[in-house]
């Protein structure tokens, strides 16, 4: 029988086939509080649970937050610019300061891809990676593959289109790595310019035609337009850019008859797809938020109450 | 018998007086909890309640959190800065993405009217409105009413004037809406340029003479000059202002000798009403803080579990 | 038998000898819960506790947060800038508010010495100095000679030296009455212009020469270089600082073989003292971190449920 014994959370670089299944069937028997009257286990009561935020977030954050509640933790949170004074020593002393406090988690997220990696080896405390730079995003990652499996009984053997700004996506890694290791047939596709140069070191097929990337796909998972992390410009303007990936019903007209539209959210709206295209029936976007506290309340579960031989 | 059946709570406007009765019966059997050693019930344990303050707001979101901790109900907080970018379609996906996550009530405060309204057609959890723009701000109106009906034994019959910048302010309205209903007669009474032009179309009398406002008065209702809300000039100075409609002692000998003296808070010292008159046995104003929590217990438990056929 | 009687904690110089024994043995009894797979007591359920930090803070916040919750009480925080608006006043205005909503305790940090002091005055809940500008810190005081007597079994008789800016540090301050009370010798030790002209009003020994500072020291307590408060130059430069009063291996070699390293933390690294003194065996700046809990526990416990005759 499968024992769950990773401390960290890091990535879905990491984390084997097994692994992430465990996490998802863990995840299926924690959706079901959030839909009860009274919405809380004692699972972890008495536990402190802190989140480490150098980079500004909202919902990834209240996701977090509600998790730990709804399993009776405790939790505290730091919110911190990410100033250039927070070099490697001060994020350390940040963390072994945090865990004197007897802490049981620390969840962090960074601009600088490696930050969690980092902790973790000071920490005694398990470190979830909520975002680190350009590299991880591991719970969006499961939460996505999540609601995939939730919709389509299998991820095995699908055709995952990942459609956007590849070049500064810790979502669209995680995905990478997550879908392929779990069978699925995952494609980037985005303009030339913000798609990374050693993408061909992971496991995806690569594009930059628009309608390759949804002819017979069965998910396309449309990225958040960073607007604010490029500092080039990376195409003349929006407005082509909406032009040539965005996803429209006429564009939609060209895809399988029940792909899912999924979204990590924030949508900019218009840009990355139409108002009518996300409260079309083949948007999962909503289904994603809920899964992601189904996923974020497995992974604490598992990194706080399950770890074998603690 | 009566039964409660709203799903929001939205604006006094709304309301009938066997409501707001109903309401100040309710917050009555709460009021006695925040006096215990044990200031604490279960009645919304597992519940989960989010406010999203797009204006920043201290005394009032405290009120709601403590009033729904004290419920024994978790709660999550957002505080998203009011800027051109959240506009509707934004407002509607950060309600959206929150209620995903299976919250069971949204409190809501926006710089422009109307925002809770449409909020609550789009979700279906209860909306309270925490105040939006110079529209209502219905449980400040509500905490008034039940410190006058407290202190007076009543509200039929008195004379509640309501003095300042009438026309940015979204208690005044609330408690016009609600006082009217409940058979108080309201005067509002500030400069001609604070008095908004569309007044007479609300149960009100209106004055521009502070000692009519004060003569006879059982309530003196002191609004908040809201400096940073007036872009243009609506008198010409503050001192002016404060000698024509501020309350000190002095003023105040034209009053009756039993007037109860009432302000939103915060106050601006020295201009609204002077210190002394704030600390002298006719001011109420700490009772309506007091009361504030007491409402807003009552207010979230009728919505979140008395709510008929849920 | 000792009965604890005091409504506030506002700083050390106040305290007996007596006092203080009291909160550390409270505070021995609090730090073992920590350490529990469960880290919770209902000793203070249903109670609420209000943070005011009219100055930023992370870690003393957090550390009276968590100290809260362990003891299931309930919180709120109000943090405001320390704006010029913020004349006496307003921050009674403010804290009547609070605890018209019927807090139990009011923790407060003010750039200005005695904020905490007046505020006691108005209210009838506890109050708690968590920093009052350059005057005292008592929680971090009470923690630093915890953590001695913790490592030392002992306070009287013992050499602690202060070293650094000790015209700005409240820290210091706190340390240096309750330390002397406890019958230790304290030094204070820094550049002529960062030693205050009253020193010689409190019982402490005054020199400018770092090495009678070290020898035969059996605590060195280096201050944070608060070099957002030092408005003049009070040192050529910061370079020249480290090299006449930070503390490297080189320099530890004059001191005792069991001297303890302090810090209230954060550290500004290698000037105070450099990353090898901070990781060496002599340090005990994370177990202060771990200690400080303790003693706010033991605070707030007392405070709020062992006063007499409440």
């Amino acid at each position: 029988m499968f024992r769950w014994r990773r401390k960290n959370l890091l990535g879905l670089q990491d984390l084997t086939k097994e692994e992430i299944e465990y996490i998802l069937n863990t995840a299926d028997s924690f959706k079901e509080i959030s839909t009860r009257p009274i919405k809380k286990v004692p699972a972890l009561r008495g536990k402190t649970i802190a989140s480490l935020f150098f980079e500004p977030s909202t919902r990834t954050k209240v996701s977090f937050e509600l998790a730990a509640k709804r399993l009776s933790a405790d939790t505290i949170s730091l919110q911190a610019a990410s100033s250039s004074i927070l070099k490697g020593e001060t994020i350390k002393d940040t963390a072994c300061n945090i865990e004197a406090m007897n802490v049981d988690c620390i969840i962090v997220r960074h601009s600088s891809a490696g930050v969690p990696h980092m902790l973790a080896k000071y920490v005694r405390s398990p470190v979830i990676n909520a975002g680190d730079g350009a590299h991880e995003h591991p719970t969006q990652g499961l939460l996505d593959i999540y609601t995939i499996r939730e919709k389509k009984q299998k991820i095995k053997g699908l055709k995952v289109s990942i459609i956007g700004d590849i070049l500064h996506s810790r979502v669209a890694r995680s995905n990478i790595w997550g879908l392929s290791k779990m069978g699925a047939c995952v494609y980037v596709c985005g303009p030339q310019t913000l798609i990374p140069p050693l993408i061909n070191k992971m496991p995806t097929k690569v594009t930059t035609d628009i309608k390759e990337a949804i002819s017979e796909a069965d998910v396309l998972m449309l990225l958040r337009m960073q607007l604010e992390r490029q500092k080039e410009r990376f195409f003349p303007t929006l407005r082509e850019y909406s032009r040539e990936y965005g996803i429209d019903l006429e564009r939609l007209k060209l895809a399988k008859k029940d792909v899912l539209i999924m979204h990590p959210g924030p949508v900019n709206w218009g840009m990355e797809l139409s108002k009518e295209v996300a409260e079309s029936p083949y948007s999962v976007i909503l289904d994603q938020v809920t899964n992601g506290l189904a996923i974020r309340m497995a992974i604490l579960y598992l990194l706080l109450q399950k770890r074998r031989g603690r």
